[in-house]
């Protein structure tokens, strides 16, 4: 059981493997979440993993699926970071999923340096803010908007709490991509992968993926483009097998 | 009428509107030649654009049907050269195009500073050269790995050359992205456009497009995926199109 605020629902993950808490009002994960927990290189048996703004939790509990590692959470918003422990709690995922309630920029100071095998961050996504939209809803300013952390605080952090080794991957927008590149080799990951998502074939891509391994070489994949909907606008049969687990018939 | 030496052909290029002198043993033109020069962008009415490595001189032959200014090809390559004017004078594309014998490090002083309107540039891609590589095939071995410039040296020549806000259009290998994007923005040459080739639909991408602006202001977009052949192994209409100027039926 679990207990369920205001607007809350109980969506369901992964062809209803998993439940998460929602709400339109505060916050609803986003494809581009579930793209990254897909995306994002996993040791299978065990290993440590952080999920820099983790928001609802919806990148750890899909972590959970992909891992039998450790996975920590970490989100600054008190609410937020409430939705998520009640999710963990409902799939029962206490003993592998930590969801911390803290600053980003404290993490490594908290957790350790170089102790870990894999970052994941879905961060936010745009520099700055209108008092209007911060006024009109906290929640959502903070979760979109570079208010608490930006994009450079997101990558020196990752680079802190990784091993030399260790992997972090990150999704961001198309406009982003030379900032984030260069950031990135700035902070010792060198970028190892790098997918681009297209809403449609033919369409500009709205969405980046990227992979960087700490003191990696030099060494780039372009992987194959991800397209999310069909000319019939249905999503197209690798996206439905990343979102619901299988392709349905 | 033209003369042609050795193992020389007179191919086409786009529908037959124009011919061009290849030779296998010493340089023929790529698709990757071809895409970039649809990829450019070309001021229609008048305008200066010059193509460094210019090869055979594929990509001017290409851009006068893309545009009435002014281009220049340079090539350090004597015998390269020879087929490129050769194949200019076969065309009557003489009062268009200017084939010139010599090192593109020089051009800036020959040419003139910040005249350009439009660079484009299909470099070398290797960075290093076997001896052995080299002793077999000069022509090719130059052609191919950076012996005679290497990728900064198209870059920054590349901005000597351009007016403010002038573009710079180039095709590479996606493992020298990074390079690539961090060498425009050293030399003033904003990455604005950015298109990624994929040999088929799930492969990854083994070549990119990018145009960069000088002095231009960050914002980047990353245009539709460009997928050379379908299912059955035949060139995508797309890639027809470019090719040969229509659509085959």
């Amino acid at each position: 059981m679990v207990e369920l605020y205001e607007d809350e629902r109980l969506d369901y993950l992964l062809n209803e493997e998993i439940r998460i808490i929602q709400s339109p009002s505060v916050f609803s994960f986003s494809l581009d979440a579930v793209l990254l927990a897909k995306f994002a290189y996993m040791p299978i048996q065990k290993g440590n993993i952080v999920d820099l703004c983790t928001g609802n939790g919806v990148i750890p509990l899909l972590l959970s699926r992909r891992t039998k590692g450790k996975i920590i959470g970490i989100e600054i918003q008190e609410r937020l970071c409430d939705m998520a422990k009640r999710s963990v709690q409902y799939n029962g995922l206490e003993k592998q999923i930590e969801i911390i309630h803290g600053d980003i920029k404290e993490a490594p100071k908290q957790l350790g340096y170089s102790k870990y095998d894999v970052v994941t961050c879905n961060p936010p996504y745009f520099p700055t803010v209108s008092k209007e939209e911060m006024n009109k809803n906290i929640h959502l300013a903070v979760a979109r908007h570079e208010i608490y952390c930006t994009l450079e605080d997101v990558i020196r952090v990752s680079s802190q709490l990784l091993k030399q080794g260790g992997k972090a991957a990150f999704v961001h927008r198309p406009g982003r991509l030379l900032d984030l590149i260069t950031l990135m080799r700035e902070h010792r990951l060198e970028p190892k992968r790098l997918r681009f998502v297209y809403p449609k074939m033919g369409k500009e891509a709205n969405t980046i993926l990227v992979e960087g391994i700490k003191d990696g070489n030099p060494d780039l994949k372009v992987l194959p483009p991800l397209v999310v909907y069909n000319d019939n606008n249905e999503y197209t049969d690798e996206v439905k097998q990343i979102l619901y687990g299988i392709i349905p018939s």
